[in-house]
């Protein structure tokens, strides 16, 4: 996992700039091209091979969702960029998976980019994908890097809509990715939260080994990488919220609104948890610092009581002629007397002590 | 608790967006509609079984005031969504719990939420109920998820008020409102600053357990999560202050003004309380380390005093044929003696470096 | 003095807003209430019992200041606010002694609110009181707290005055007024000053118990809870710049700056004496490390040097027939040979190691 | 290494501003010119000996592209100065090799100037080069320290270019060159990647030694010093951005938001590789304190068991005269059970206490 | 020192704004004044004892440039004021030593005022000089308190300037005098730089006592008071750049902008070496914590090699009847085996685990 936060790949140094090759980790094979087209009173799902075969879709009175999974395939970006008039750049982007999430605002279309985050099973540890929409006027691709189900409730949304989604823009297609993309996150908050909580009670019953530290900073490393991801989302929205093109409508606004909210929601809970975090930090090393007490007492208890007598019997194991007291019958079980009085004391004085 | 300040909810998560569901714990069952009705000559209070019997209260020579407590009921949401005009995000928003403090400005109606906030009995806890407020013309809602006298006060004001405030409109209720809820935060402070003086007399006088630290830690959470709905309320209302909404009266203006003001101040409050917590947090981490000392000081003092002179008594036990001293008879009584010089002079040294 | 700067009180909650009543300690029982007026050619001073008594003083052709000493007679308040026509909510700023120090612009006069700040005998602690002024075209009221000599020097400035001061407006004397509150918060640094070297000295010198710790967290937050009531004045002098009001002559505006830059110096000077206390923290937790270290390092030579020797008297203890060592007559006195080798050897070492 | 960051160099303090000296250290002792020459059609490139040769190239219809490698040769900066009418100042900055990353806009010309940062091999340390730029209508000057490959991709794009590159400006060979530069530092932060992982890796298996901490301490202050000279570098670009100077065309702007894109992505990631060596030091603090625990367990379990025996075996040393035990012929044997009883039972409490 | 950064100087409470006096201490009994004329054709160097001499060299056709130095004669201040018409509160904080820099701008005059500061011999520390200009149209007081070669270099300039400097206003002689000062500070950081390594390398080396981390500190404090002072400096270049009084001619923008950049530089660094300054604290704290651990781990591998084998002794030295190993000649011989093969089995042991 480490490679996902951290590195940010040099793969490309060296090539010119502009130049289209796929930067990051092959996540599938093959890319699959799945096309939906609808409009108020039509819905049309379809699988093609390449981009060719998109012309009869694209049509002025339907709203047509190309969704690409998979990137390896340059080819397919290539196509896109010369049908649609797409830069150079704004390819290049899309192929290289290390992009920090971004909007930006070109004549004919808009470019949005952004992560989508999944938690994977046991330890708590993040995946991520790069989704890059592409907004024309009518057609709006959705790059990404995995199949999986991710767009799966804006499809059947679409799928079931009588009327009220289907008859709105290519803008409210994209808020609705946006959105299903955003409350995803929220998934993972809840999973962060599980691990969390998982930690807090180990370090509350059990007793915190070195691997409890290491899983602290890791959680600490994959909380920051995630905020890394989530906190330009709303600055992406914003601009959205402040870009004049045309093809935003000003009724989408709303709804525009209404995810950044959700991203802000999102920081926060993320900060609030870092937060959490470094608490389990302080409680660990505190916790560290009260079992040294322990075993501290323990020795010192110990050291205290017998260290004391054993100096007493030393005395009585010395072989001078004259030592009266060895003589006398009553002596050795004095002693005994002593030896178990002097236990007691210092046990009372340290219980006092609350070492006990 | 921990699920309050925490959990963001996913619950929604895969719906799509624009579908009315209670989304956070419901607090009540059943949802109790209240209606309070007047102007400069009259006042009037009832309760209403559903949003249809609404209809002859509002009228525009009065002011309406309608309290919902309990958000179960999605139906209730519902039909004055209907009634009055309200957008659908709103009432999306009025049923999920999870809001941050904010303003939002429609053409017919201003929406405002936050939260209102209240200590619970026992340990320093805040349990958390949301208020969404849609201010019309002539009607002010407010939606609760609790029954509690929170709006006690307000609604006492105004049955007992002659005449100048049942003369000012809704806007003035609605900062009567707000102004009830910062207030209640002034007790919940109050709440929290007793917890820490407890936290700070157990510190100082007992001995600080592992509870105590994450009693600490708890509290510090705490204070972050009220933090988090305290401090945008003061952006809340710099935005009803640049409204130019007509709904704001610009008389209302100064009152908000202090509302503001009070919200500076609770924030600052809780910074100050934050920072006293981090010095508790010192102070823990202090007493620790300086218990460790304590441990070990006992532990030196009685093995610099006892080894050295153990060590003596080892040495008249050893079973040398030439050994003369153990012949003499003052050299027994002369040992003693020096067992009991050693620990006066060991006992003074330690006296000397403040170890006693 | 824990209640100074933490609680924000809550005194006033379930109350409507615009009620008048003390809110804070009482400081002074009876309210004092002193009248200077003067112009270029005349002045005078006067006591008076009520604000009724006021009226011969103000006239268009002097500068009357009123002096209010003591809150707790609310009539005295109340009637200023008739008299001259000064908000409510304005009139509850000044009986609540729990402000932000800040600055109001009404139409026909200016309310500034701030704290002096005092330090009191003995341990550095803090006692503020709260300043309110309401400046109109001729008259200054100035509400205080306590009868102290905080406005002496302006007083006696005015007396002493022959022509420049007397023949300034109202603004002049505010800003005269603003500048020895700022002017006695520097001797509260100096004496800010002197405690940490105080603390300083203690830490360096003797052994710092559980009471230094106590005191330096103490002394942290009283410079937070100071700063928090000096650093808005300076926002507070620069909206009196900002300020377009006709009460504020453009003259005044250069001394105004002076005061501000004053402001900027004491912050500047909190925060630098912040950072000290905070690195007297860490020489306070470097320095209990130190004395642990100097505990374990005296147990550490003490048993490093007596259980090897103790272990070979154990042998010469032992009963066995055949040890011939023991018959010999010169293995005693070689022993005590090697029992005056070891402690030398080993303090040589503990010495080249720098423990002693 | 320390020169690099630290020492910001006074070695000019003295003299008049506005004379022309190296600062810095001397990378290379000659100084190399290189000449490319391009436009649509034709390709050049050229080794001159003095700025004077440099006329026949500058021609309006081609792009020229002067690489001076070496700085101690001042004439060569000062004929530029001279030939192309470059500000006093500039020359100055060129040669002192301490500037911060900045752009500067003059009526003819550009002035831009940063570092290239290489990691050097072995131990993760970086050495930094100055790289000025002066970019006017067709000229391109690029001032550098020394002779290595950094600009190697950029010619290489420009020698094989067929169209596209070569028909564009000056301001797009600045662009090339800034990207090249920029790019050149992911490779940079992919070997600190290495180096941070390397630490990593040893703090978790070996044990941490001083070493290892002013290792940590070195790279922490390596990020801090990298971060220096690329935090900069977004200001100078978005400088660029909204630069209205005729020498740089509209159509440049979107490949210069490509560059401030990735120096966003490496500002970033440094901030990332800082927060991870934070909690490095967290995690040796921590082991160092581990390590402290063990020792002192290893200690407790010895002394805990031994001790009590000792003071045992110390009881029947003794020389009483009245110990019937000592007669008895089992009581010996007896005894070895309880030396045998003593370890068992202590260990299985150790054990439950988890120090083993 | 400590009076340096910290003492802000309560000395003028009580008084009336507007007297002047001297306030901080007296570096140097006599006040020294030296006149500077110069234009394009003269130069011309004079001290005088009054500033009633001056008026033969102010005229409009030549700089005159009037050094102060020594603060104590308040006349000389206040015959400036009153000969060029200087407000009251200008000349207060020429004479106060304790101004933050800053910049003010009157109808008449500029005046500017900063710290120059100089390392002191042996330790680390900086004193400070204030230094204020007036800038005149054709002259320019620069009032010292000191008398040092501060301003050396500038004097050499303008001797030594055939026409280039010579012919410049008054704003580049101000210009001038500035980045003197601003160099100056450069010998101060490379000062610093050598003091830090110096701790540092003490602390590599040597062993750190108390004295080390108090010189941290003093350190650490000395570096936050130069910020102070150095930090504002570029805000007060900005001013100067932003103003449009006609005293600073646009062509002399560009050099200060270099000053502006060479104070960018000084902060940059000071925080670097503050950051460098907290590494040296954690460096501390961890040598401190490894001086614990290699005694703790003295103290264990004598205690565990010897407590056994003292154990072993105590068995063979008990007085029970039937005790037949003592009887058997080669069980003493087999003791010493053990003996021997204790040490090396733990040592061996101890070697593993890397305490040795």
């Amino acid at each position: 996992m480490k490679a996902g936060p951290r590195s940010y790949v040099s793969d490309k140094t060296g090539l010119p700039p502009g130049s289209l090759i796929h930067v990051g980790n092959v996540l599938v094979d093959e890319t699959r091209i799945s096309v939906i087209n609808y409009n108020k009173d039509s819905f049309l799902e379809a699988r093609i091979d390449s981009i060719d075969e998109l012309e009869p879709y694209c049509q002025s009175d339907t709203i047509t969702w190309v969704i690409v999974e998979g990137l390896s395939n340059v080819n397919v970006v290539e196509s896109v960029g010369q049908m649609f008039g797409i830069h150079q750049l704004v390819l290049e982007d899309i192929l290289n998976t290390h992009q920090r999430p971004k909007f930006e605002e070109y004549e004919d279309y808009l470019y949005i980019v952004l992560k989508a985050m999944v938690a994977e099973e046991g330890e708590f540890a993040v995946s991520y994908e790069q989704i890059s929409l592409l907004v024309l006027e009518h057609v709006v691709f959705a790059f990404k890097e995995k199949r999986d189900k991710l767009f799966e409730p804006v499809v059947q949304r679409i799928r079931t809509s009588k009327g009220r989604f289907r008859s709105l823009g290519a803008d409210f297609l994209a808020y609705s990715i946006l959105d299903a993309i955003i409350d995803q996150n929220f998934v993972l908050i809840d999973s962060l939260d599980g691990a969390i909580t998982l930690l807090e009670d180990e370090l509350l019953t059990g007793d915190p080994g070195k691997t409890l530290l290491n899983r602290i900073q890791r959680l600490k490393r994959e909380i920051v990488s995630v905020r890394r991801y989530v906190s330009p989302v709303r600055e992406l929205i914003n601009e959205m919220l402040r870009s004049e093109s045309p093809l935003i409508d000003e009724k989408t606004h709303i709804y525009l609104k209404d995810v950044s909210d959700h991203a802000i929601r999102l920081v926060e809970s993320i900060e609030l948890h870092r937060d959490v975090i470094s608490g389990l930090m302080d409680i660990y090393i505190s916790t560290v610092s009260n079992k040294m007490n322990e075993v501290m007492k323990v020795l010192t208890i110990f050291a205290s009581i017998f260290i004391p007598m054993t100096f007493l019997t030393g005395i009585y194991g010395m072989n001078f002629e004259h030592m009266p007291e060895l003589k006398l019958s009553w002596t050795y079980p004095a002693l005994w007397g002593v030896f178990l009085a002097i236990p007691a004391v210092l046990l009372t004085y340290f219980r006092r002590k609350k070492w006990l």
